[in-house]
């Protein structure tokens, strides 16, 4: 409940006292400057590469206000940019947080949004550097990300070759279960709900992507975002190949019965279905002989291969060809 | 005029290649990895620091749909982030773009954005490295910048000594007066004019900046973009220190007298206008000595002096002392 004016330098000394505890950790060490100059510096560290990326998280396209938890946002935004840094096998150091805010968020929404932030950036070893603050009518978040990873040890999308087998992390289409649990139900969403849990506080597989680069057991490697039918296209197009992916094998969420009567359909999520933040990769065949099925309780399944034919093509339980139209998370064709 | 529908995918593309031509220049070597995978990756100059910052440029609160070329938002959303690190003495390498559009922007308002953009990109050799993309009723950016100082060299903020003398780059208020102009002109503004040129196209003072790190020059630096009356009292915190400024020493725009006689007072301007992005520093006196007036052209200009008093004395022509109140932008009170 704000009810006294806010500028721009309360909320910046609130942020960073709220984050002033967490700067003991590893990951802190890193950052030389943190908030409160022009910028932050860094201090990479010697023989290393620094990963970047950033990701939007913004109201009515990302989230809802009144649906998703200020924690969860917290939590989410920067996870989901983390799972970018996992995705190419690195370590996360640091971020830098925009935030955009209406003054009636300027009090306890901050908090709890502040509160999953930082729970996150505690967990995942990632320390706060800076940002940028505004006022806005909407909720506008934007998360850049410092990584690091031994340079020239980055797996990239583009080292998929024929024969290679293709591998997911978990489950797909968990996330997206949730975030339809979410909007059909009436109460706002808890933390402890196991079942919307993953739309809301996705776990970046940062262990998994690590162990796979250091082991040299991934050719190529993305996390999925926005799908698998719109992300395996892009591996594919960036590693100049095809793949043969068999629906029966491709791990999927388990739909309450409910649901399943209103018609949502388990490949239908899987292959759709946003925000999952899994790892999809590929594997030389010898190496793949030596592959686990689970990396610290986290199942690895094999769920087709890659083809030197550019097509991509979805086999069902029959062995039937099906369409596999990019149908996941677009932003410029659907919304929220 | 976009005719066709854009997808994520597509807009990429376009992004990519505008600014594929531009990858030889030095600044782009440094990025090992740019648009296309997970993330980007950059290789850091052994012996250096990065500097990490990002701002928010956006619709209704940065700029106008209808008043801001698209050309100028495209320069402006880089050259206000690089200004950052132009107030550290540092060399930009590379930046991220999060940019979200109406549909109805990615046609000819997205070419002259990006053409505004990877100028600016070009003339101070930052390269783009990744980004994020996505659709939205308004237009929203994000722009986090990578630069590089020696490590232990970036001037900060918190450097000022009782003593030193405060001196700013360039003349303050000129961009709040082009600001002022636009808002009142019925037309769209011009790339040509120049009164409103430095409201539009800014020019980061980045060769000033790494000129005062190298010859060791300032104590403590930051760049003026809130106005020198919400930004002066930023440095003397971050220094412990106070400062007295003589308000007849401050460098001012000319005001048109149209202007005048509505009332527009150059101190008003030169005070509280934001978007400058001059340079603030503190030189220490024996240092004053010999620092010349101008430096490539530019007026560097002596306005106070350090105090060890926590006060900031503001005096006018006559000696006498005079409110300072923080007057310039903050987001949080008023917006443009």
């Amino acid at each position: 409940m704000p009810l006294k004016p806010q500028n721009e330098n309360s909320i910046l000394s609130r942020i960073s006292a709220r984050f002033r505890s967490s700067r003991s950790h590893a990951a802190a060490q890193s950052v030389s400057l943190g908030i409160g100059d022009d910028a932050a510096l860094f201090r990479p560290k010697p023989g290393f590469e620094t990963i970047l990326t950033c990701d939007w998280f913004l109201e009515g396209t990302h989230f809802l206000r009144e649906k998703h938890p200020p924690d969860a946002v917290g939590w989410k935004c920067l996870a989901r940019a983390l799972s970018d840094i996992a995705a190419m096998g690195g370590t996360p150091r640091c971020f830098l947080l925009s935030l955009a805010l209406p003054e009636t968020h300027t009090g306890r929404w901050l908090d709890l949004f502040l509160g999953g932030l930082s729970r996150a950036s505690h967990r995942f070893r990632c320390a706060l550097a800076g940002g940028d603050t505004t006022c806005r009518r909407e909720i506008l978040i934007n998360v850049a990300v410092v990584g690091e990873v031994p340079a020239g040890h980055a797996v990239l999308r583009s080292g998929a070759r024929p024969g290679d087998i293709l591998y997911v992390s978990g489950s797909l289409g968990e996330a997206e279960l949730g975030l339809q649990l979410l909007l059909r139900s009436k109460e706002p969403a808890g933390r402890k709900s196991s079942v919307t849990r993953k739309h809301l506080y996705p776990e970046p597989r940062l262990a998994l992507g690590q162990w796979l680069r250091k082991k040299g057991i991934a050719s190529a490697m993305m996390d999925i975002s926005d799908g698998l039918s719109s992300d395996l296209p892009r591996l594919c197009a960036a590693s100049s190949v095809g793949a043969a992916v068999e629906t029966g094998r491709i791990p999927k969420a388990r739909i309450p019965s409910p649901l399943l009567k209103q018609g949502v359909r388990p490949l239908e999520l899987a292959l759709n279905g946003g925000d999952d933040y899994e790892l999809l990769f590929t594997v030389p065949p010898d190496k793949a002989k030596v592959l686990p099925n689970r990396f610290q309780g986290l199942a690895l399944t094999s769920i087709g291969r890659i083809t030197r034919d550019l097509d991509l093509v979805v086999l069902d339980e029959h062995g039937q060809a099906r369409d596999f139209t990019a149908g996941g998370w677009d932003p410029f064709r659907k919304k929220l």
